[in-house]
């Protein structure tokens, strides 16, 4: 890529200056005639039925001018009546802050004011609170209607189904919303042959999205109600089917415009836009609703909590003989944990002769789970690699080393039967190795340093994907996409374009345009927008060059064959002054009674293999050990990019991930009591990373070049997010021998394991 | 066509509902934050030089932000300083009602409060009221900055231009700013060839568009000042470019949003946008500016007023042997009249062996002239279709039979030297020549009625376009355009949508895209949208359908030649049960992990032949022999459409337009004094024809396919709008033998003419 002078070039963000000079205009800048504020009435109960809500005093209030329950809302409805995937409760409360009103007013004022004089009649019901609970056979179900919908079912169907899945060795429990189970030659017959076991068990808690922007959405009703839907979402199109579907009316009556995204990290799908379009519909009136710090702890779709217990054998060689895992997620009150992808990443890292993974979600009351940067990555990256690390001290064995022994290569087979395309995991570890901060870790532990490694992947999304790339009456062009830019990713499709037409990315508009007449692409998640999007670009802008040669040839007679694009200007090889300018090619395509058609090049890709992205990262701690407070000194973040289109927005992206993964290894968890309270709900009590808290981070880009995306890139918005915790928990165990298996590691936990190892002798 | 589910079938127009039930959002009930209103000081004199402005007694009122002159915005501007194409004066106003400043106000109270506070000294300045003055070599130039130029200019040049035209024979006068002249054969040998000739000279006043909307126009400021313009405006894309030059900026940083259009007919295409998007950047604020009627009829941009004389021989056989014209288009104070196409078209309809074409635009101190409905062929038509008639009965021949002999074919040349490609315009004489109103004209006279009939045509208009056809989640189908939708080519793009899919228009929507997502599309005028955006919709429909059953053909497991579309779901033909639908085609295309392409259908079009379109109209009148009033009771209009997409849209079109010219013919007319204040500034004085004033109308559709338009459709907007003021003014010569030649045949003239022509024998 010598030659480049776009693609591999560290180009500054589309997006930059407009959010850096505090001009960018987020949905709740937005404001259309006739709006209401919409602020929530929140259930004060992690379970309660709700006996009758009285808004009489609340419109009373001067400015409010409806109160809405979901009584009021045309929205789906699951089997018990309650709202599906909304979060406003119908009769039962099922978490301490989700919403049972409404209250739209003229001005934010009188609705808080509104919502105060709100009077609801709650009768508290049993809670299930942790997951433990939710695990229990005898438990009640955390939703009353659906327990008796469940009991009835269960009698006309004779307890058939309870027998059935005992039969099957199934764990059954009211709460249990779904289970996986992976296995894989004889788990029995690989431990033993072990030479050494491990066996642990870890927990993390549930953790926040944390994004600057909390959740926000804007409802504008157009001429026969249809509906604009402003949001800050990472999915468009998505977004567009799944509010259609809940008010039910069709897909092209409802047009999402994706605004600006203050902050996605997974928890900006969909969660409050199908209640706001069914409220503006309720009221005939353009809704807004702004959650508020507070609300977005009470109410979001925060990452679950979770158990997992590891047990891992390997030979004195240093083979690992087998893995036998049993994975529970607490999903809170409704599905989706990512239970599935933390089994197949735990089993999927390293060639596991045998292993057997067992998982359950369950049901809890607290708010629905919710994708999370590299969503089940992190709690499976923490169990498994300190499992890992641990067995190789245990076995004497170079953490690193022991890795490289058993890393997955290409075709090794992972949990769910499908082998592993060609990854980077080996060739990031291979390059750590190298790093001078591996090499010398004995110089940094002569300082009274611990050094911790960990390696993390993400198998990579797929979903189908059009872009198109329009000359411009002056000449430029304007790529047109359907894709939310959460991270730079339009600034990366300016240098694909770019590349194409042997320009520079400024020479190239992106335009994310809203649904009803934008080219699809998926949603912004899963590290595929590069790598699914990026190709189509690339298709569409080399579709565009075809085409804009196609003119130039009629213009300059000469063959396509001979001409090139140069400076913005097609011309003849070899043949100076025969030339014609991109903006001539526009005017000869553009214009009252021009001869050619526009330039219009579309480009799709449904590409069918994904390209899982390998990290591997060493962090040096320092423990007071006194307070136990551990300090990240020094962090190197290795990471396979396949290729990087835009070395600083990928070293920029590695360096986002790595805090996120500080986070998840040190700060963040949300505490609720055995009452279902959370007491975490501000950001006094929810401790994000800060600046200061943040080491120096050392990148590497290791480039293993993907067969499918643009320039061979791959995704690269997870992995990086991925093995901090583990690394942490490795260099803390390196430092002092304490193995912490908790998270987020708080000082007062290594405090006491230090306290308990000055009375016992260290493991190692 | 007897299978067809879609096009030809009576279809109701997508955007009646809106519309009909008042719900449609027009730019001027947007608002956006920080809004600020503009109201404009205009010049009450129709030239001044502006001494000074004072505003501060201005900014004193509450709410008004700031006033800004010309000085103020950052424009383009011309030689001499004044903005180009922007209605705001720079020094020197050249019309009564230009405007010399903007004042910006918080509200419209306080904008026009603001107004009348501002204060203007004005030096007047010797006024070019008329095409008259217009034409007068010693007459100064209408815009004194510009004399100056022009006569520092011809000293440098020592006045050689001046002497060069008169060897060229082209007449010279300050103010004519354009001339064309067109020639063929020998005219002299021609009228010499003549048994009979007639000339005469017909006249028309200025006539405004007559639009419900006036001009509206907001423009937003996005982040770094990108601008947003929301107007109503019949061409977006062509918008965008005047915006962005105007004020300077790439293109890519001004986004039309194209609003719907409350009439445009021919003036919307632009006006105050850039205008408005200058003082937008002034003041760093949203500025919305919304035409009062006044403001509309003072400073808009309507048809020119005009002076044609026609000299036309023919034999007793009736061969029409030599035409001769002179035409004289008053362009007001901005070039750009019709003058070219008005020649063009006089020269056009019949086959002249012998022809001499002459005519000059001038300029005068009233606003610019733009483009109405048919840009110049009412004039013409007005003056060659009296023509023609007069000769046809001074030789005794039928004016149809006389017409019918003479009329162009495919193949007969035009004045400019282009043939005719094949047009309608005989067969539509023959079908008017059928129809029981023209077979049974005795039995109208015999009841008092005058009967007249007058052709007129329409060259089309050519510009390249790109459409997409999208398939949606649901299995529904969108169309995504550039082009605005007028008078229902929406509607007609879903129909040739639905034709394709074997559907019906109700499951295709259309979407009229901003300009930074849109595939290009001319602006809609000149009668080209159907005709060349709808064959790009066609193709992008035969797009989608071809990638649809490649994903049916993998899914089926069947060859695509096998499958047939029906009821939204592709079967294998014979084969019951091994179907898909559209739906789940959209599932395998979109979504999570998705194996196939998006559906993305795009197609373009650069038709090179523009598909003329014509009509004959027949008028029955009746006349008022005290008070002159002329009263239209029947009427007939057979239009060669090429092929009805939707067959009462079209009826529709050709419906306004008969109005349209029953307005020319009888009501509509802007009256200047001689000062240049225009003297019919309301709708109190200005008259546009009323339901009431409206005969029945019955259409005649006939069909010659064009080559190129979908289905054969031809562009239909332009002509029913030509003919009707030459039939009118036909009929009353029928009935009364009183030849009006000027526009409009007011109830004063025609009793004048009744008078004069009972002291004098009459003309037959």
């Amino acid at each position: 890529m010598a030659e480049s002078r776009a693609v591999g070039q560290r180009v500054r963000r589309i997006d930059a200056p407009q959010k850096l000079t505090g001009q960018e205009r987020f949905t709740g800048d937005l404001r259309v005639p006739g709006l209401l504020i919409a602020r929530p009435v929140t259930s004060p109960y992690a379970h309660a039925r709700v006996r009758s809500i009285d808004s009489s005093t609340a419109l009373d209030v001067p400015g409010v001018v409806r109160v809405l329950t979901s009584d009021d809302l045309s929205i789906a409805r699951d089997a018990a009546g309650a709202p599906v995937k909304a979060p406003i409760a119908s009769g039962e409360a099922v978490y301490a802050g989700q919403f049972v009103a409404l209250v739209l007013a003229e001005t934010d004022a009188a609705a808080q004011d509104g919502v105060a004089a709100v009077e609801v009649d709650y009768e508290p019901l049993p809670v299930v609170a942790t997951l433990d609970e939710g695990l229990d056979p005898n438990a009640p179900h955390i939703r009353e209607t659906r327990q008796q919908a469940n009991e009835e079912e269960a009698a006309m169907h004779n307890a058939d189904a309870a027998v059935q899945a005992e039969e099957n060795d199934e764990f059954v429990a009211p709460n249990v919303s779904n289970s996986v189970h992976f296995a894989r030659g004889d788990v029995a017959a690989g431990f033993a042959a072990a030479d050494e076991i491990v066996e642990l068990t870890v927990e993390s808690l549930t953790v926040h999205q944390g994004y600057l922007e909390p959740q926000v959405c804007l409802v504008d009703i157009e001429p026969l109600g249809d509906l604009t839907v402003y949001t800050s979402t990472q999915a468009a199109f998505y977004c567009r089917t799944r509010v259609a579907e809940t008010v039910g009316m069709p897909t092209q009556r409802v047009n999402v415009v994706p605004m600006p995204v203050g902050g996605g990290f997974g928890g900006k799908f969909v969660l409050i836009e199908p209640m706001v379009a069914a409220a503006a519909l309720a009221v005939g009136r353009p809704v807004l609703l702004r959650y508020s710090r507070m609300d977005d702890f009470l109410a979001g779709n925060p990452a679950p909590d979770c158990r997992i217990t590891v047990k891992l054998g390997a030979t004195k060689a240093g083979e690992i003989t087998a893995l036998e895992s049993r994975l529970v997620f607490d999903t809170g009150s409704s599905g989706g944990s990512p239970l599935q992808i933390a089994a197949i990443l735990l089993g999927g890292y390293y060639r596991f002769p045998n292993l057997e993974l067992r998982g359950h979600e369950v049901l809890t009351n607290k708010p629905g789970a919710g994708a999370y940067r590299a969503p089940g990555a992190q709690q499976a990256t923490f169990a498994i690699e300190s499992a890992v690390d641990e067995l190789a001290r245990k076995l004497g064995f170079d953490p690193l080393e022991f890795r490289l022994r058993n890393c997955a290569v290409e075709g090794d087979e992972r949990p769910n039967g499908g082998a592993w395309p060609r990854i980077g995991l080996k060739e990031c570890l291979e390059a750590l190795k190298d790093h001078p901060a591996w090499r010398e870790r004995e110089g940094a532990r002569a300082k009274g340093r611990g050094v911790g490694i960990a390696v993390g992947g993400w198998p990579g999304g797929i979903e189908p994907a059009t872009a198109v790339c329009r000359l411009d009456s002056n000449g430029k062009l304007t790529v047109v996409l359907g894709s939310v830019d959460l991270t730079g990713t339009n600034t990366a499709f300016a240098q694909i374009a770019a590349e194409t037409f042997n320009m520079t990315a400024d020479d190239i508009a992106v335009t994310t345009a809203p649904t009803d007449a934008a080219p699809f692409a998926g949603g912004t998640g899963g590290s595929k927008i590069t790598y699914t999007v990026g190709k189509a670009v690339q298709r569409a802008a080399e579709d565009a060059l075809k085409q804009i040669l196609a003119v130039a040839s009629e213009a300059l007679e000469a063959s396509t064959d001979d001409l090139e694009l140069v400076d913005g200007a097609v011309r003849v090889r070899g043949v100076p002054g025969s030339a014609i300018s991109l903006k001539d090619i526009a005017s000869r395509t553009m214009g009252f009674a021009a001869r050619n058609e526009p330039v219009y090049g579309t480009g799709s890709t449904a590409i069918r293999e994904s390209a899982p992205g390998f990290a591997a990262h060493l962090v040096e701690v320092e423990v007071d050990d006194v307070t136990g407070e551990t300090r990240p000194v020094r962090y190197v973040a290795v990471q396979d990019v396949g290729f990087a289109i835009n070395p600083a927005e990928v070293e920029a992206q590695i360096h986002g991930g790595v805090v996120q993964g500080l986070g998840w290894a040190l700060y963040e968890g949300m505490v609720y009591d055995s009452d279902g309270q959370l007491l975490t709900a501000t950001l006094m009590d929810y401790a994000l990373p800060r600046a200061e808290m943040a080491p120096a981070i050392e990148t590497v880009l290791v480039e293993v070049p993907s067969e499918h995306g643009a320039y061979g890139a791959k995704g690269i918005g997870e992995p990086p997010a991925i093995p901090g915790a583990a690394a942490v928990a490795n260099a803390i165990r390196d430092l002092t021998g304490a193995r912490l298996t908790s998270l987020p590691i708080r000082p007062e936990q290594v405090a006491r394991a230090l306290w308990d190892a000055t009375s016992a002798p260290a493991a190692d």
